[in-house]
């Protein structure tokens, strides 16, 4: 074993340097893992190695991306317990030892077994699209949930939503001409999408005062202007639950949207993940609305009867929190089927999803039923995590509207709050001269300050002159709110 | 739960068809999942529901893709073991039931527990790049392979080696200038990939009558062609044991292939995820060959310091077999570090491999070691598998070499055989007349006669005027080689 040279430490030329590579790809942001995600990795390497002693803080809370089992969130026994089960099908010759021992119910193995003879092995590539009875089991969740009946045709499961966002946006445009309109702020997952896509995001801003909802004159004004410059808009993207907002849309703001859709042929993605977690008022779909919308009035002239709808969940939020599965669907509705085949075939290219995670998708949508023997723990854990999310939501926004400076609408979904931040004249300055924007100054700050990572709204996107961060609420306890509360105060002070 | 109306069949202008959608998705062709597969996946429906009692055969065989546990292999066990206690945890808590009851070894709860320490929970995100500690067991098995030492920032974990190749060329090209040499005939991923991406795919082709083998003389001609024609070629592609060829390079192969790309700056992209299937002689890796010239006196002027290497590797073929898992990963050596941090943020706006694939990977690269409790079933059970491809193989071989017109050359490795087919000239005509390819026609001939779904030589690339097929080794029992040699003949006999 031998390294006698150094290899790695040549300055001769390369073929590929950051002066000939994909300029869509340099041009992509994503905040959500960016600089200080990477620089909070490190911190919390050092303190691993006892190397942080230094630091003025014991440990690094990641409030920077929703990752619910990084954290304190533990999974849903019931899914764990079929996962196994698929995993090691030589479990299930020991049921007895499984239920008399190992805490399994009758109906953890009988779910292991029915996924198992749809996907034969999870080892095995299942179709491009996702297991058949996968799908039906998503299309029958679906109609349960909108009252609308579902085709698992139109179904792709897919490794989380971020993939099925890229399996559209890939087939949907045509280069720099074309367009999507996208929140401000937004998941930056589009605005990255469409750089790397060489397509043009079409920013529309959200209503911040009005519980950041959906604005359709400035949509449609938006669309106007960008029309006007030659772009070929042809989607708009609506994430609700919002992230980063925390928003959650009534009937009447999604119906609002799909006329617009309608009256402009635009594609509309809905990004659903954040469906369960909804702590004002209920969740209603983008589907359910149009098949309304459909069937009223209003469609007279049948102009909803082509709108082509694709809308995305996924196993990695709500009460399910399985992010390092990576699994998801979206259903595609009114799509033009040779449209569906070019999709179908960008798919296949990459194979299959992951097979455990298409069989996770299949237990969030199918989860244990009222009356079933794994119902009642299910149940108990799903609440409880429900509640959980509830509480430190508002421990975070109480805290947050105690904040001087800080302003913040009330949580009602997603995972997120997205306060502003009014800061002093000096610190804008002290920003500037660091080369940062004031948003990612105070949230460096912060970091280097406790420990505590959050993202800079500059990474989301929001109205020219003002300034905001995103936060989960998915850290356990109440430390690490005051570490930010403190910092804070420390900050205006400091910079007053 | 109502459909009123039927929504789909409306035949108003939608936003997307098929003539404004990205032409790049249009022009890519994948040929494993198209056309032939989907026809295949109908008949196995049909038969499915009882409904096939009109067709000459009664099963499908798929021997048109590498997708192991589909067909007759079964999942090594330790891999599974491990697997399910990754999943649930709990099971953890009861190590005596594990080991009294349910065949578990006191390694496989070891090497959860392991893993789980590294990933804490395969619900969660990991790194973009891979867990840390999984990384290292990749570099440490790089190092035991080759004998020179690895990195584990070198080292990216990729939802299969498919995902790994797509952030690769993402990154490397730059629009319709730039291209990348590849190997005729060739996975169709490369060709597929370079469409999406609106590269240049430069063909060189593989010496058939040498076991398929790498003529860089061949390539050297290819690349200056294309460079004469103002294409900017960056990279190289080498599948090596070869898909769909099965043949394996040697090391003075491999080295004349580095040769050239440090002569001609191209960065190397070794496939390599075959490297245990290998039948004849032994597999050398581009690393270590890389290394070697870098050690030897024909680096006097250090070119081979900065040779751009990146080499993957899959948990999909081998004796693994864990298609379904989406577990891979690739090695970068001599990548300029900026270069790289694209290839992080690109990987990272799709936030990280499936967990689980990854546990697999580790589990791929570091199996049991003689002495531990497990090694013994893992032993018996990789070698069985590995016996039964080669005897598969050896029987394939030998029923195609039986048959009339047909060439093949002898099985050195991968899950694949490509024999050239002669057929008569009315064969030509019936194809030209159903408006096919006439390796398309006699592919398709086969399915609709006997259920045997192949993939056509034009899937692949072959040389003007030469006709092949690619099956995989797979499928259990002879019947299906009959079936084939069957087919074979008559059609023979029937264009003769």
């Amino acid at each position: 074993m031998s390294t006698r040279r150094s290899f790695s430490s040549s300055t001769a030329a390369r073929t590929l340097n950051i002066n000939n590579i994909n300029p869509h790809v340099k041009e992509a942001k994503y905040a959500v893992r960016g600089e200080l995600a990477i620089k909070s990795e490190q911190y919390r390497t050092q303190l691993a190695k006892g190397e942080g002693s230094s630091l003025p803080f014991d440990s690094v809370i990641s409030a920077n991306i929703g990752n619910p089992q990084q954290l304190d969130q533990k999974p849903i026994t019931f899914f764990r317990q079929v996962a196994s089960l698929v995993e090691n099908p030589l479990l299930l010759e020991h049921g007895d030892v499984l239920q008399k021992s190992l805490g399994y119910k009758s109906d953890a193995i009988d779910r292991a077994k029915k996924l198992l003879k749809d996907v034969k092995s999870v080892g095995a590539y299942s179709q491009s699209q996702g297991a058949p009875g996968i799908r039906k089991s998503v299309a029958d969740f679906i109609e349960r949930r909108d009252g609308y009946s579902a085709d698992p045709d139109n179904i792709y499961l897919c490794a989380g939503a971020s993939a099925g966002v890229n399996a559209l946006m890939n087939v949907m445009l045509d280069g720099p001409k074309t367009g999507v309109l996208v929140p401000i702020p937004q998941y930056p997952l589009y605005t990255a999408t469409l750089s790397l896509l060489d397509g043009q995001a079409v920013p529309y801003y959200l209503n911040e005062e009005s519980q950041w909802s959906t604005d359709v004159d400035g949509m449609r004004s938006a669309l106007k202007e960008a029309r006007k410059n030659g772009i070929d808009v042809r989607a708009v993207v609506v994430i609700n639950p919002g992230n980063p907002t925390g928003g959650s849309l009534d009937a009447d703001n999604i119906k609002s949207v799909l006329q617009l859709a309608a009256d402009e042929k635009l594609v509309v993605l809905a990004d659903e993940v954040y469906q369960t977690n909804v702590f004002e008022g209920e969740f209603t779909s983008f589907k359910k609305c149009l098949r309304e919308l459909q069937e009223s009035k209003l469609n007279e002239n049948a102009k909803f009867d082509c709108l082509e709808l694709a809308s995305l969940h996924s196993v990695s939020k709500g009460m399910v929190g399985e992010c390092g599965h990576r699994g998801g669907y979206y259903e595609m509705v009114g799509f033009d089927p040779e449209v569906v085949a070019q999709i179908y075939k960008f798919v296949s290219i990459m194979l299959c999803p992951p097979v455990v995670g298409q069989c996770i998708v299949e237990m969030m949508v199918n989860p244990p039923k009222e009356g079933e023997p794994s119902y009642d723990l299910y149940r108990h854990e799903y609440d409880a995590i429900y509640n959980n999310l509830y509480e430190r939501a508002q421990a975070l926004y109480k805290a947050f509207k105690e904040m001087e400076g800080v302003e913040c609408q009330s949580p009602q979904g997603s995972m997120y709050l997205y306060p502003t931040i009014n800061l002093p004249q000096k610190a804008h300055e002290a920003a500037k001269k660091a080369g940062k924007n004031p948003d990612d100054f105070y949230c460096l700050e912060l970091l280097d300050a406790t420990g505590v990572c959050i993202v800079p709204g500059s990474g989301f996107g929001q109205r020219e002159g003002t300034l905001h961060f995103r936060t989960t609420f998915l850290a356990p306890g109440t430390d690490w709110v005051s570490r930010i509360t403190a910092f804070h105060s420390g900050f205006m002070d400091k910079y007053r």
